[in-house]
């Protein structure tokens, strides 16, 4: 991708004398910023802005390994057909008019790919803004050229994005209020070649480069981002938008029911360590927040010490730590005895701590550095959020002795700053100058912590260190090759749990019985109470019919049951004789394939009130024991598998064998699309399948 | 209290000639901005700043009604005897060094309070900044002069703060960034007498406040709190400090448990038509929408109309608006026809609408204002959401014609606007004149049309339209009065059903029995099957005790649970039967008092998984019926109250008549401190009690 973002030389095909143009844009940017040789080409002209003008792309002199293409659609294939031809390796198409257009434009986009297919020829774009890498001040884009005089501002944050405001107006409002440095940003627009996973690839190796965002709204490769994205040892940050719209797709199952709103797509980047966000700018805090402490230690629990000047934000401050699950860090005794050097003898001092008295006592400078140095040495505190103010109160000292001692540490400190305008501008430059994060609302400033401490990083990649089940799951597809291949929109609940048995699932005992006395011999050998149940052909709703019967426990009701399901089965079918599991905790895990993900597991709370709530975590298998962990920890009904009310806890190991199956089972069997096992009951903590359902594949 | 906002005369007591105290700042605030008389108090100057300085209060001339105090906490007492003396009517306390301190201080302040007590005169603060009126330019506080210089905006927003900071530091932020305008800001410090209740009458009473937002942390009189707010024409928006802080008191009950962390705060809240804000510049963003759009019609549903430049920004705002509860409008034929003749024929259509493509056709102004008249005119539209960009792109230009066809339509419509720094300030300064409210976010921008829309808009005030079966609750109360009298911590099973009843609660039919043969008598006539339970004094566990059989089903069983309860309760205890509920929805019904609010009624979904999830909503007693419907609406599990899954949809009348009595029923017996119906089971539609506790006050 070498040429894509330092070039030796760049044809830019469209290049015009017209200031209104964007071939005048892209060619006044690359004059402005790019240091290698620019060869403008259009057949109207013989020379633009000085430099020669070639007809033809053919008659470009070297160096040229880059093009840059702005002319009307129906001119592209061509243009790029002569670009092979030059031998040019890459080519970035900034021309709309492709498939975001209708018909027409999707055939046109579908010869550019057939050509690159063809010749090799890598293409960015088209319909997109091209490149702006703030560092080397390449500008490869139409966006207007005021963003090289309105002053880019190097960083150490690049982003791909797949909606080219990001990389026009979102960037000249980040540059010019100062906010952060950028490093690249990539438009990728309708991705005919290159696309998100290379890009990022590409991203994480690029020195330049500390923490990625990336706004898309498609994943084709779900599975190949994924695993990039856990192998990166930058910080990820995705804005995937479209989460809300409603999937098209008919659910067969529970579990693709549960599926919809991007339940999928955030187990899958949870998983895969990525942060998400949800809106333009809290991107930019994300990124810029965890570039600026790439590697905080693995265990650091959250623990956070507030440093104010106001009460009331230091409350404000403790709620939004508290309700996003980090910690307001206890200070030691060791901390508390420092502060009390610098505050009246009247105050009490506790986390947060209200500096307001010392600052009146001592002033901004010295109270602050002593409260931040005592927190510092602190071992119960993990991050530090300082609260400042620009433009009077004694509070707009210079923050650099203090900030080296802080760095020092190895802990992060972020800093909430309001004040005067012009004065908030200074101080919240010179404050990032020094590696401090600063932000001006108390909710972003703890959303940007939560994501320091509560993303799931990863120790090792995704797909890396599953334990193997797999072999003998091969051993068991083979096994139930027919049956799968039996063509049939679902598998009935018996043989459905036999093959969950048969790939080490808990399942409850039952048999299949033809008689009265077998299915009394059958109730002898898993004891009273049992539950029978009618397995009729193409009925899925049992209870309805009247072919389910609980709490059987003489051998006179089993007699009654009997009778009473053939009745209700006038079409014929079996009955199966079950142990009565004791109700306890109802999970609910499932199976499905997803079009970006592919094979996925998701764990729920069962039962109608947790399927009401949507209480389910999904991850993309194979899932290792780590993700099956992650998978329980992100029930919001955590206390009920930590045993709510003196029930036993759920065993951990058993449920994450099971997790860990389900998704071997789904991976040995392609003719699966879907498995629910709903319920799976947690008896005496041990989850064992009481009702299941295989779907095949169409 | 129009001596506080506008005094004829003012004595500052405290004044001085040294200007880095905040006696010398206030007198420059008053000298700067107000037009009445001042007169500077300090037995050490005889005259400050050209003005004649006072030994003592008592000789100073008339008018003054006001008196600003800044001396040392410990003179504070002598200085408002004075006052008194003088007959001044309100006195503003700014010194520090109160109940804030520790126990001398809160000595301080309630010699104070008995002061106020004795001689009527009104006393705000102590340890506040008291009063900002940007309006009529009155900076009754210690802030930094310089907040005059820098420019006060005055706006129709009033604020009530119980955190010097915001009407300081922050105060200066807002008005720098000309974010907005400001009316009042009444920081009230410690409350020793005016408090946030009285003011808030004032503001809604004062023509030039249009919204009332307040930063508090705490509400002592939570009743008369609600009550004003609910009343209030003017839209009231609250900032609660300090709730994720675990309440102290041990729970007794379900209801108790399930009110920690601001239910019961955030419940009366809504009901009272509060809209809840969780940070500084979030409230001040809601405030200043509701105050643009006040008198929405209650029935808007928040269809919102997305204008963009950007695709990506629309489908981002689409995900904030659906997964706000907003909806994203569908367009009518005629808006779609209209749009079309500003669009390029290949561009499908939807909203959100990207203008961008008829932007680069037609230009900015005409493509906005053809999008914006069209969805004016859509009757499917309820509000307008437009993407603006300041400093290029053709889309900054004048919107004055434009916001006055939106303004004759009644829709709101906001904006969200990024662009080059200085003209960003400019066109946002612009465009707030027009009355739109623009923001830097798309999710602030959606939270605030959330706060339009889906803000809990009373038609009548709480406590005045209650539904009265307060009659019958007075008359019910009497005759259990010896049983809530006996010294006891809770009342058994039996006896609070009893009670219930009586209140109009359906119940489940249960009888105690005294032998086997009235054991089955009494299944006789509930039909089996039956619950037997045995109600032994102090047993709170009864199913760990084994003092319930369910699922009873014959004579014989009938005999043997008799005789095995019997045997369990080796204390002696009665016998109870009880129809047997087919298990439906689990539902929880409560009653509390909450030391803030008095009586209050809970809702909440039973059953273990619900508990865990704290799916619970809470409201202050009396309720009305549309409380009561309200409370149903805030179950986070909807659709189970809706008929999950083919189940019949809860009786929203018959559970609606269970919440208002269990209000009627706390408010008529203050012995009772807590009731908990666990479970209410909805059987066939039909809430019905199967067990329920009552709890009786110390």
């Amino acid at each position: 991708m070498e040429f894509f973002f330092n070039p030796k030389g760049i044809a830019l095909i469209g290049a015009t004398t017209k200031s209104a143009r964007g071939g005048f844009s892209i060619l006044t940017n690359l004059m402005n910023g790019f240091a290698g040789k620019i060869y403008p080409v259009n057949p109207r002209y013989s020379s633009i802005e000085g430099l020669t003008c070639y007809q033809s792309v053919l008659d470009v002199p070297d160096p040229v390994d880059l093009a840059i293409v702005f002319v009307p659609a129906p001119l592209v294939p061509k243009v790029i057909q002569e670009c092979a031809v030059r031998k040019i390796p890459g080519v970035m198409i900034e021309s709309g008019g492709f498939s975001e257009t209708g018909d027409d434009g999707k055939k046109l986009q579908n010869m550019l790919r057939q050509i690159s297919h063809e010749t090799g020829i890598r293409l960015w774009g088209p319909n997109c803004m091209g490149l702006v890498d703030a560092v080397k001040r390449h500008v490869f884009s139409f966006v207007s050229p005021t963003i090289l005089d309105l002053g880019l501002i190097p960083g150490d944050v690049s982003l791909i994005v797949q909606s080219g405001m990001l990389s026009a107006g979102f960037l000249i409002d980040t540059m010019t209020h100062g906010t952060m440095g950028i490093s690249k940003v990539c438009s990728i627009g309708n991705k005919v070649d290159v696309e998100e996973c290379e890009l990022l690839e590409y991203l994480i190796r690029d020195p330049h480069t500390k923490a990625v965002g990336l706004y898309i709204e498609s994943i084709p490769n779900g599975r190949r981002f994924i695993e990039i994205c856990s192998r990166s040892p930058k910080p990820i940050v995705v804005l995937k938008g479209g989460k809300s719209r409603k999937g098209a797709q008919a659910a067969l199952s529970h579990t693709a029911s549960l599926s919809g709103n991007g339940a999928i797509v955030s187990g899958a980047m949870s998983q895969a360590g990525i942060v998400e966000a949800t809106d333009f700018k809290q991107m930019m805090d994300i990124c810029r927040t965890l570039a600026a402490f790439p590697s905080l230690p693995l265990k650091s629990a959250g623990r956070v010490a507030v440093l104010t000047y106001s009460g009331g934000a230091g409350i404000v401050s403790a709620d939004f730590i508290e309700n996003m699950g980090l910690e307001v860090a206890d200070l030691s005794s060791q901390t508390l005895e420092t502060l009390k050097s610098v505050f009246p003898e009247w105050m009490p001092i506790s986390n947060p701590v209200d500096l307001w008295p010392a600052v009146e006592k001592n002033g901004g400078e010295k109270t602050y550095r002593t409260a931040v140095e005592a927190v510092c040495a602190d071992p119960g505190v993990d991050a530090i959020f300082l609260h400042l103010f620009a433009g009077g109160f004694s509070l707009d000292f210079d923050l650099s002795p203090l900030a080296a001692g802080v760095k020092a540490s190895g802990k992060p400190m972020i800093a909430w700053l309001i004040g005067e305008r012009e004065k908030t501008r200074e101080m919240q430059s010179a404050i990032q100058k020094l590696g401090i994060p600063v932000f001006r609302e108390i909710q972003r400033s703890v959303e940007c912590l939560h994501a320091l401490f509560k993303r799931n990083k990863r120790e090792t990649p995704w797909n890396a260190s599953v334990e193997s089940f797999q072999y003998a799951a091969a051993a068991a597809s083979g096994r139930w090759k027919q049956v799968l291949a039996t063509p049939s929109s679902s598998l009935d609940e018996h043989v459905s749990k036999q093959i969950l048995a048969d790939f080490g699932i808990p399942t409850v005992p039952e048999k299949i019985v033809a008689s009265i006395s077998e299915a009394k011999a059958a109730a002898s050998d898993f004891g009273f109470p049992i539950v029978m149940k009618g397995i009729s052909p193409g009925v899925v709703h049992k209870t309805e019919q009247g072919l389910v019967r609980i709490g059987i426990h003489s051998n006179e009701m089993v007699e009654n049951a009997f009778s009473d399901i053939r009745a209700a089965m006038p079409n014929g079918g079996s009955i199966l004789v079950q142990q009565q599991i004791d109700s306890g905790i109802e999970l609910i895990v499932g199976f499905l394939r997803d079009p970006q993900f592919g094979p996925c597991v998701m764990l729920g709370l069962g039962g109608i009130l947790a399927e009401a709530l949507k209480d389910t975590a999904f991850a993309v298998a194979p899932i290792s024991r780590k993700d099956a962990f992650h998978l329980m920890d992100q029930i919001r009904a955590q206390n009920v598998l930590n045993g709510f009310r003196n029930s036993i806890p759920v065993n951990r190991e058993v449920l994450s064998d099971i997790l860990i199956r389900m998704g071997e089972l789904g991976l040995a069997c392609p003719q699966i699309q879907e498995i629910d096992i709903n319920p799976l009951i947690v008896c005496n903590g041990n989850p064992i399948a009481v009702d299941a359902s295989i779907i095949l594949a169409t």
